[in-house]
């Protein structure tokens, strides 16, 4: 089974390597990470960088597709090649995934008009006005279109799909392999609860992390 | 702040970008991932490449350190440069730390003695042997050493040690940006929660994948 996961520059890391450490594990699955163009893809802060090893022209029709978000999910949104081989792959794929942001690029290339979908809490907006049903939840599924929340989520998502694909048992064995047994410090990981002051603290921090970045790109 | 995150190949790649996702949101820390020769370091089934940006020999006094695990783990249990580094940047780090096996490498580097310490679970019994007091913990504090338990256990770890850097407020906020509300589908997360076939069958397979590499190396 060949899974395709695009990477692009200013990804967000864990929205990709949280899928590939769970997805990776399937029985006769080969993930690759593709891009426009092959090479190194760097994240938002510029501190690792990720290889894409094939161009989306390469491989044209894996059976999985993963999308994941970062910044520069916003130099996606415009009609070109990513655009055309997303169509053309989800054409052909078992399922078509997003984790983040990166539902914001399958909204943009056509591909969740009026198809329940979720996206990064901070871009659920935008998911709506995008012509997706917005979904405040944690993955969701809506035929072969599987959506994840912001970035973590990945890990949650690609354990149901393997759940789908393989069964739990599989599935089960392989949240073992990684230990995934979540015990986070705090109860702040949704904007339902965290306190409100940190929800804003956060919220305010993107709108300046946007305003540099575009700044810095001459926006 | 500077962080180093060591890398080699064969590292399981979720162990070092969980940590990282959560600790390059700290206010004025600069992550740099890290080997031996600067390069692509490839993931254990070949299919993903993380990019080493500088030599460890560049980094000589990072204040918090990250040693990730994965099956090239075995690699590193020799004295020589790596070892020599690790003990010498812990001299002077503020945090010393580990996930999944990459505790192996901290304790064959002599780091461990006496130190309460986890691993991967599969590892456990490893650590003892190696010298250091095993725990069955997701995230263990000795002092300035932080050790997390299997390959997503990094994320936890990493929101807890960023609790302690910067404080609650800050962390919660690095939560809530990354989403990190898990809801994983099922209980099997910890071989006391999975059932006893699901922990066979890890065990069983993990066998099986020890005898593989060993038989590729001619070992």
């Amino acid at each position: 089974m060949d899974i395709a996961i695009l990477i692009y520059d200013r990804l967000t890391a864990l929205d990709a390597v949280g899928p590939y450490e769970v997805l990776s594990r399937l029985p006769g699955a080969t993930v690759t990470f593709v891009a426009e163009e092959p090479g190194p893809k760097r994240t938002e802060n510029g501190r690792l960088a990720l290889l894409a090893d094939a161009s989306i022209a390469e491989l044209p029709s894996p059976e999985v597709l993963v999308v994941p978000g970062g910044y520069g999910q916003a130099d996606l949104m415009e009609e070109g090649p990513v655009h055309e081989w997303l169509r053309k792959a989800h054409e052909t794929s078992t399922w078509t995934t997003s984790v983040c942001t990166g539902s914001l690029i399958l909204a943009a290339a056509g591909l969740l008009s009026g198809v329940r979908a979720t996206s990064h809490w901070l871009a659920i907006d935008e998911l709506g006005r995008l012509g997706a049903e917005p979904v405040s939840e944690r993955v969701v599924f809506d035929g072969k279109i599987v959506t994840a929340s912001g970035v973590s989520a990945g890990i949650d998502m690609a354990l149901a799909l393997a759940a789908r694909i393989v069964g739990d048992r599989v599935a089960q064995a392989i949240q073992l392999s990684i230990e995934y047994d979540p015990q986070p410090p705090f109860d702040a990981g949704s904007p339902e609860k965290a306190q409100a002051e940190i929800v804003e603290l956060v919220r305010s921090h993107a709108r300046f992390e946007q305003v540099q970045a575009a700044t810095r790109d001459g926006r």
